[in-house]
């Protein structure tokens, strides 16, 4: 008898929420599981950043008894979103081995430096296939704004599909070469079942601007920038800055790298030869206030506004070598992402206040090209793939309803576009794509302290701490669990202090009316505390219709 | 010995005149002419036209003695400066077989009908090689403003070539299919020695729309026009006519044709099923006053403006049916072509003093889509293709240089860009392009009473009649060639009546001097006339500064 296949593609992030990339394709043979491959496993920015989580993982509890099935993690390029959540979950996923370009393997073996890692990434070949079980998986060089990003074509028992997140049709990259059409327009050719786009630009009209634009700009504001040249981006956009190390080279200023992330980026570019800086302009931090300004060029982290980041510190003059001095130049080239206006624009507001001329996307254009096609670019991969089904990826729900007009405008048919959530899935068999059942993922939050010890209790707490404020009670007790004093009422952000004095006068009557009359064995330790959280909680309710976090603490004496 | 082979490429038009499009590829083997493959033979638009000249076709005289290598003219698709000067060649160029596609095959059978050409042209088929002595040609399916239109990879002993001639790439075409970037992109991966690219959009940014957004735009205006709807466009761009054709039916408007040139091309498109019309829409030019105005759709030849077509008849109410009336709305759907904007303006000019709203691309952008690509659709095809070499066709000496400018934006050397004047020639060996040897042409101008009986010299006549005037003196002589009256002086367009009379007395006594004292034998009569034009030139331009054309006739009595 004949086998059967089938296959199901899983997203355990990257839909929706843009960032958290990692989906996963299986392999079914007779309804048995038998391979799976792994296409990327990036952190996320959640918009629960403000209660102190620094990003998000994604959530892999799916495939912790599957490890066995695991053939490949393939990595399609080397932003963060796409590569960073790979050392915390490399073991858990039995270390498959990974295959990736040049520059991606680069910075994932870094980051398994930190991590105590050792195993190496496999750099690909462009116009290979490489087998992995039944799958077989062939990279495509296109153009981003990171040198070295692909798209993949996945070949599967049931037919082909085409992977192609984060991509616009640069036809004059600034390094590397132009998208490989040929490739591209033969997985086409080929036959295709399905197409995995790139969406986040599905609501902008034309062809998404030639990274090559960046570098005309950078030079131009270089040569008539007399104080120092100041340029912040995403420090894995390595394109960039190599065009603004190329312009300073032109115009002989000292380079000086600013902030942790930049530094290492840089190294690891350097190392492979993708950021050639001549010996003499490589400058270092404490000179930078000895060299003529107009010799100095710093490329700073912190794009975002980040807090405590390099270009944040330059702001609040936290560095303590690099003063922002008038006709000093800050070049902001990239956008806020979508939740970081705010930081950003403060950002700006705090260099301008020092005498630097900040110049930002909304007053120019050309700072700053998207690294994600527009329509025309969308539509040109639609034509050139011509699949039969559609899952735009990287994209929130109204990208992902804007690509379907897309493809609609192109003749195919809406309900040949699936719009996936995280953990849905679809099952393919030959010429035909099913919607199956949802696989059910939690956010795994990260911070510095530590990963997933901080779970949506945690965040609960933060968000009601943030809007409501804590009260702390605590009882002072003796040997034999009866209250020996006063029990002492603290608070933060809950009412102000004089309102409060009031208030917890009434609250200590009502602790010690609760706790005296009968006395509390140590066995009862736990019912006193919850006794007291739920009295605390009825009496500031009715006083102030708040309901602030209450902690209860007891102590023996 | 192993043969060595060589190609010669001669454009016989088509470049920097944009127009009358020719080219000549010959195959050499051991220095001896073997094949010849011609592609295209259109009409051109000359600069002469204010002269009487209807239009110019090209000069075949460098192949009429070597009619028996031709092994086939290629036309890669319907517009008149690609196929109206087949007629007029074909038997001169030995018949060869003709090979293009199937709306291109009807427009040229149907010009074959006039001129009582009984042969059969060949409909090709795409993704297929077809052989012609050493030469293979395979077309490739192209989007443009007129349907079934291709570009030919042409391959030849010393390597591949690219024939790239008018195009845009329009993801979405109104009919038919998107171009066929698997052959275009394929075609670049077999090795190409030379892109010859259209290159008439080269000054334009962006990509150039697609002709669907006519379609849309001809449905809104129709929904808001309350009188006569009136289109008009190049009567063989019947993708366009189908756009309002369907906006008709969507309105149930009744669709009249007028013009000849209009009424031929979309019966030649009906008849091949381009042009589906339900039969009860169909109407006659005599109902169309009958009507209610807002049931009628006017599909009208002569966009132009040019004198005698059907439009420029409507608006100078020489048309005995229709008549313009308020509330009718024009549209005129394509750009003068250089060189008509004043016939184009007039016309407007004209059809709004007799109420008729015209709307025209000045005033509204989307009534018309270029249909050649912009500057990001020649990129495209330039890294789609990635030739060795280009020839830009198509377009004037300043088209062609920015097209030359494009190229090196995308890292390809000044001089591997080839600028040529019409029958300049490039030799091709393996890897190698170079200029040869230049092929003289003159020009062919037809007009409504034949072709190539007025020639450069009668242009410079009608050139000087225009500019500076006739003056006719006829001479009434005896037997024995001796003046036997006074001469006759006339003049047309030379100088005012008044002055002309004494200026013409006073020449009338030089002709007479000159001739009388010694008599003139017959046999010396055109010395006669030669003298005279001589004595009078020299006087006219004395008295007048200038020179008028003059004609001496005798009169024997």
């Amino acid at each position: 008898m004949e086998n059967t296949y089938k296959l199901r593609f899983i997203p355990l992030g990257g839909v929706v929420g843009v960032t958290k990339n990692m989906y996963v394709y299986e392999n079914y043979v007779n309804d048995v599981l038998k391979d799976i491959l792994i296409v990327d496993c990036g952190i996320g920015f959640p918009m629960e950043k403000e209660l102190g989580v620094d990003f998000v993982i994604p959530d892999i509890t799916y495939l912790k008894d599957k490890t066995d099935k695991i053939r490949a993690l393939l990595v399609t390029h080397g932003h963060e979103d796409h590569t960073s959540a790979i050392p915390y979950h490399y073991k858990d996923l039995g270390s498959p081995p990974i295959y990736t370009s040049n520059l991606t393997a680069s910075f994932i073996e870094n980051k398994f430096k930190e991590f105590g890692i050792t195993e190496k990434v496999n750099r690909v070949e462009y116009r290979k296939d490489y087998e992995f079980g039944d799958f077989k998986a062939r990279f495509i060089n296109i153009t981003h704004s990171i040198p070295d990003a692909t798209h993949i074509q996945i070949k599967t028992p049931v037919g082909n599909l085409y992977h192609g997140p984060d991509f616009k049709l640069d036809l004059t990259p600034p390094y590397g070469a132009p998208p490989d059409f040929y490739e591209i327009t033969k997985a086409g050719h080929d036959g295709l079942l399905c197409l995995l786009s790139d969406a986040l630009g599905s609501e902008r009209d034309g062809l998404t601007l030639s990274e090559a634009i960046v570098g005309s700009t950078f030079e131009d504001t270089m040569r008539k920038t007399k104080g120092k040249f100041i340029m912040t981006t995403f420090s894995s956009n390595i394109s960039r800055i190599r065009q603004c190390v190329e312009a300073a080279i032109k115009f002989n200023r000292k380079i000086v790298f600013l902030g942790r992330s930049m530094r290492q980026n840089t190294e690891i570019a350097k190392a492979i030869n993708y950021l050639p800086i001549p010996f003499n302009l490589v400058g270092k931090e404490d000179e930078v206030m000895k060299l003529p300004a107009n010799k100095v060029c710093l490329i700073v982290a912190g794009s975002q506004g980040q807090y405590g980041s390099a270009l944040s510190k330059l702001a609040n003059k936290m560095n303590k070598f690099v003063k922002i001095t008038p006709g000093d130049r800050v070049i902001i080239s990239s956008d806020p992402i979508p939740g970081n206006e705010t930081e950003v624009y403060s950002l700006i507001e705090e260099l301008t206040m020092q005498g630097a001329d900040v110049i930002y996307s909304d007053i120019q254009d050309q700072l700053h090209a998207s690294g994600h096609g527009s329509r025309e670019d969308l539509k040109f991969l639609i034509r050139f793939t011509n699949p039969a089904y559609f899952i735009p990826i990287g994209g929130t729900i109204r990208h992902q309803q804007e690509y379907r007009k897309l493809a609609e405008s192109l003749g195919h048919k809406p309900d040949s576009v699936f719009l996936l959530r995280e953990g849905d899935s679809v099952w393919f068999t030959k010429n035909k794509a099913t919607r199956g059942e949802v696989i059910e993922t939690k956010s795994i939050y990260v911070d510095a302290y530590g990963i997933g010890d901080i779970g949506s209790a945690v965040l609960r707490d933060r968000k009601t701490l943030s809007s409501e404020g804590i009260v702390v009670a605590v009882l002072p007790l003796g040997a034999n669990g009866r209250l020996v004093a006063r029990p002492k009422i603290m608070s933060k952000g809950f009412v102000f202090e004089k309102v409060g004095q009031e208030l917890f006068e009434e609250a200590t009557r009502i602790i010690e009316k609760k706790l005296k009359p009968q006395g509390t064995e140590l066995s009862d330790m736990n019912k006193a505390r919850g006794d007291t959280v739920r009295e605390l909680e009825t009496y500031f309710f009715k006083e102030t219709g708040r309901k602030p976090l209450i902690l209860v603490e007891t102590i023996q004496i």
